[in-house]
């Protein structure tokens, strides 16, 4: 990334930031304020903000003022902490730690992080509806957008298929495909979709924004496979070999590290070429390959 | 409950079934339907409906159609729902029954019943966003008053202050009203005023409503405390002296008995007075006499 770009996604990062803090309701609420220190605590918890900044991105390449799309930003940003949370319980993945801090569950008790994933599953929704800047038109579908693709229908959709292939003797490629393109791409997806549609951008650019967020969520989902076999725990920033550990299915027990290889380049090559057809699209080509050229 | 008000709340009910029904993702989910099924296990195990009956009744006198407002009272009894299911999970009340049957992680597991919790609570935005009858300013404000009420600043506010309270080794009145207002108040409120919404009724008429239903649910509440206290297992459905032997503050045992039901008369005249100021509130008045003239 060259230096430009990273000044971008730090100017990025830093409004998502402080628009995560004003929507914070720790000052806000009486005595069931704990729950949102619960929130605050796992939205702060960082991780790189990648679908707010997609979000933030494809409102800008579509011509609209990315400052105006706070709320769809931080929305879906909410979204994804809740499935975090949620994820980590003990009745799910049992993770003690996130991003090298307590789960938190493990900071405030299970059913205070039941309930503070519940509010990060709601608030969204609350936030756009009561937006400032947006029309009720653009609320709507970018309401429908979110609901859809992190709902049944999208993540939590895909959170059970996952779920149910540690049951499963064999996963095929087909089932890998839609748990992946549920679980973690149809919010990926969303990410850039309701940037444009923040901007009101027209339906042709929409359709680009799918292809590009499709190949990426791909390509990303691959990648993060290829490294939980070749990367080492201290470059990842997490246990290597977890996939293997648990004889999970993944692109990489499918089709070998090489080709699996082959298969990220072809996608990242694809997301590049869409993210072309958008005439200020310097930077989310750089946001791209910062994404998806690691080592692998 | 005359013949007239039985008949009418049978077809409400009946209508809510048969759209609940409409809603369901059974036969459109593929790998994930397990999660559908969950969803509608939960949903189908019934209860009075109370809920959505007040969206459509406060739509009709309001001089909607309630056969338009499907989706607001249908995305209300998902909401009601999902904090069902998270309240029976283990780490909460851990309750293995509810209304007589499995609860829902006694059916499907533990980590079903969080997924299966989690999609009720996205899906009725979902509901609301894509229905074809509300003009999207209207589904705004739905949505708007609905993840309002059902959020950290209303029902899972509530349930954190009741789940503080067990530690705490003294419950006030403030604190109990508090607690009341938003677990199980918050949701009657926004059943009356978005049946009102639903209508494009005028501010007064939602003014009343909000009146209506903050009477309403109080008076409800009473009740229950009193029956706690006062009524049989086999006439209530549920065990009785619960609240008792958690050592639970209760408007009983705030007040007494005999105070108790003085309030709960009280707040039950106010609620029928405001019914009055509705042209056609014959049927809102039978309802409130049927919920909150029971045996107490």
């Amino acid at each position: 990334m060259d230096i430009k770009a990273v000044s971008r996604l730090q100017e990025y990062v830093e409004f998502i930031e402080n628009s995560l803090k004003n929507y914070s309701l720790s000052d806000k609420l009486g005595l069931q304020k704990s729950v949102a220190e619960a929130m605050d605590y796992s939205l702060e918890a960082g991780g790189k903000r990648i679908r707010p900044v997609l979000v933030l991105e494809f409102c800008r390449i579509c011509g609209g003022d990315y400052k105006k799309a706070a709320a769809p930003a931080c929305a879906l940003e909410m979204i994804h902490t809740f499935s975090l949370i949620h994820d980590d319980l003990p009745c799910m993945d049992d993770d003690d730690l996130r991003r090298g801090k307590p789960s938190c569950h493990k900071k405030y008790g299970e059913a205070a992080a039941v309930l503070a994933g519940d509010a990060l599953a709601i608030r969204p929704f609350q936030i756009i509806a009561d937006d400032k800047y947006l029309n009720d038109h653009i609320k709507v579908r970018l309401i429908s957008e979110l609901s859809c693709s992190s709902g049944p229908e999208g993540m939590i959709g895909g959170q059970i298929i996952d779920m149910e292939n540690e049951q499963r003797s064999s996963v095929d490629e087909a089932n890998l495909r839609q748990m992946y393109a549920l679980k973690t791409g149809a919010l990926i997806k969303t990410a850039c979709v309701m940037g444009c549609v923040s901007a009101s951008a027209d339906e042709e650019k929409i359709k680009y924004a799918e292809e590009y967020a499709e190949n990426l969520g791909l390509a990303f989902q691959i990648i993060d496979d290829i490294l939980d076999v070749t990367s080492t725990e201290n470059v990842l920033g997490k246990p290597v070999g977890s996939d293997n550990e648990e004889n999970k299915t993944t692109f990489v027990t499918l089709f070998g590290i090489e080709m699996a290889r082959e298969k990220a380049m072809e996608y990242t090559e694809k997301a590049l070429k869409i993210a072309d057809k958008f005439e200020n699209g310097y930077f989310l080509k750089e946001l791209t390959e910062y994404l998806l050229v690691r080592n692998y």
